[in-house]
């Protein structure tokens, strides 16, 4: 099956022989050492001198651990939303008690920085901004530099951003833009299985985490650091996705960031390009189009279930479908991580194929 | 290296080989189908019809995923500890507003079904008993069907159990017991690599669940059982953990539970016999002693960290030293999981060697 879904996403060879390694013990020299390397590996993919932790969870396990260090009951907070991961993420601020200003865009629209200033204007005690940065559900790249530059210059909010299917793929200049948590993922741009999320906490956060009076245990920021600065973690680390993310970042950097980066633009664009000639319409605004994923409308009369199912199940290839009100209306395809061209070709020509098979437009002509 | 700590433990050829599969959509029939078979896989390890999940974490997420389910703040919990791994889930409980009476047995002891009776005739609003099934900090194997019955027959306490070090090497009869939260992971009997917790949730648990007031969001349970039911889980699952544990599953059913439950017995029994007879004391009371660690005080003079050093960095054999206050003090021998006859008597002649190395009795005479 070629996977096109926007993660988790193939591994590169060299990652699934590490996969391979045998089980060490997560109190000894060699995981101290392992540990200390990817930090290293991270830091410039993140372009951070800030700490990096990996804990063993999925990415939103890593949103909850951003939230729940920073974040005291009542505290304001808010929450930039234009898809399901957005929403997710002010979903979690809410349910550990943060009084939640929901400011949302429609799906495909990219978050307004104005009107994130009329919000912190308003509400001059909020805590901490939350952003998505590629907004998976409806494949747009949000102007985090830009939305971080005008929340720091109105407010003292911290600014938290989910860049679990970006970060990698794309440019995140965590201290340049002056990002106080970035949390993402080991299973999309970074070519590793689920299993482990990632976060970088800057100096500002760490101090927002002396008066955060959410209850935490597992998450706890500061048991990971204590037990990181000795090479060790405070509970059994995730080894498999530890091994995994050594391979990939060796891969990554041999690579280089910026052939990274340019090679997921050129995808992307591939992949917009010729959807658009198959009579797709691009879900998001086209210049904020995510580079790792594209949302996609079927021409009219196809129905999206059923072509993913035709692509996925008699032609090999499987792409994404919509998630929450999008559910049953639109296509995506995952562009990111171990992906080259030969690979996105080939999944546009699937696409092209299952067009013009009569099964879709006769499941379309009976409904769905 | 023979790892021969406590976990995580060796990977079966088999395991290894399924770690190698290529990433699947987690939303699609494959995953699917194999969350089901796993499911029905560990149903009999547990012994247990109650609903299984599977989260991504370690094991000490599990222990939080139990508690703030059924908690709320201010509840009055039991917790029975006798080492670190107890005092680990008295303080996750505390870390969310439970107040928690600690009923604290010396490193080694059991702990007292009479004692726990008394405990909760003084506090009948007691709403849960924190039980460590297999304490793998002290190698003892805490009584729980004598604990369960007591406490079921004294009060309305939930009776949540830490099996992580237990389940799939001695006999765990969830359903039989009366044991409400269960919660294991697959890095240790189940012979897969660290990265997921699992839990068996008792209707009682449930209906506690209705009323829990503690926060949560990753851990909630009825998120994963939704999920569950449509086979598929809430948030990215870690699907390596899920390769492993498929194929574990199938050699622990091809095995049998009994000849594996058969097999632990014996290698504890081989490891306690012949290490008493090179001067180590067991640190456990011997009818205590849990069949999947052996944690032992060196005979005099020996120093237990060069002694652990010299093993592993000059003869290839990882033992685990001791924990909190028994840090610097003790040798523990895991012998659980994919663990045979020949590698305990390997690692026991290994032991035996290094004893007789003069680095060893150096080392100690210079102290530590």
């Amino acid at each position: 099956m070629n996977l096109r879904i926007p993660g988790p996403t193939p591994l590169p060879p060299q990652v699934t022989a590490a996969l391979q390694r045998p089980m060490i013990n997560h109190r000894g020299p060699t995981f101290a050492e392992l540990q200390k390397k990817i930090v290293a590996g991270l830091q410039p993919v993140l372009e951070t001198k800030n700490d990096i932790l990996i804990l063993p969870s999925s990415g939103t396990g890593g949103l909850e651990a951003a939230l729940v260090n920073v974040l005291s009951p009542g505290d304001r907070v808010l929450a930039c939303t234009a898809g399901s991961f957005g929403e997710r993420f002010a979903k979690i601020a809410a349910a550990f008690g943060a009084q939640v200003d929901k400011l949302t865009f429609p799906d495909g629209v990219a978050i307004e920085p104005e009107r994130v200033v009329e919000k912190l204007r308003a509400a001059p005690e909020t805590r901490a901004v939350l952003i998505t940065h590629s907004e998976t559900s409806t494949g747009v790249l949000h102007p985090v530099p830009e939305l971080a530059r005008v929340i720091h210059a109105n407010s003292n909010a911290l600014v938290l951003v989910d860049a679990v299917s970006s970060a990698g793929a794309t440019r995140f200049a965590t201290d340049e833009w002056g990002i106080d948590v970035v949390i993402t993922g080991s299973q999309k741009a970074l070519m590793s299985p689920p299993g482990a999320a990632i976060l970088a906490i800057s100096e500002r956060a760490w101090h927002a985490y002396e008066t955060a009076r959410v209850p935490r245990f597992y998450w706890d920021w500061k048991e990971w650091k204590k037990w990181a600065v000795k090479g060790e973690t405070p509970f059994t680390p995730a080894l498999p996705i530890y091994f995994a993310l050594d391979a990939a970042l060796d891969l990554i950097h041999a690579e280089g960031l910026p052939a990274i980066f340019a090679r997921h633009e050129r995808l992307a664009e591939l992949s917009r390009t010729r959807t658009q000639q198959l009579g797709f319409k691009l879900l998001p605004e086209p210049r904020y189009a995510s580079p790792t994923v594209t949302a996609l409308y079927p021409p009219t009369g196809v129905d999206a279930r059923e072509l993913i199912r035709r692509t996925r199940d008699d032609m090999g290839v499987e792409f994404a479908g919509g998630q929450g009100d999008l559910t049953g209306k639109i296509i995506r395809i995952g562009h990111l991580g171990y992906v080259h061209d030969a690979d996105i070709q080939h999944a546009l020509n699937v696409l092209e194929q299952a067009l013009v098979a009569p099964v879709v437009l006769q499941s379309a002509a009976l409904g769905d």
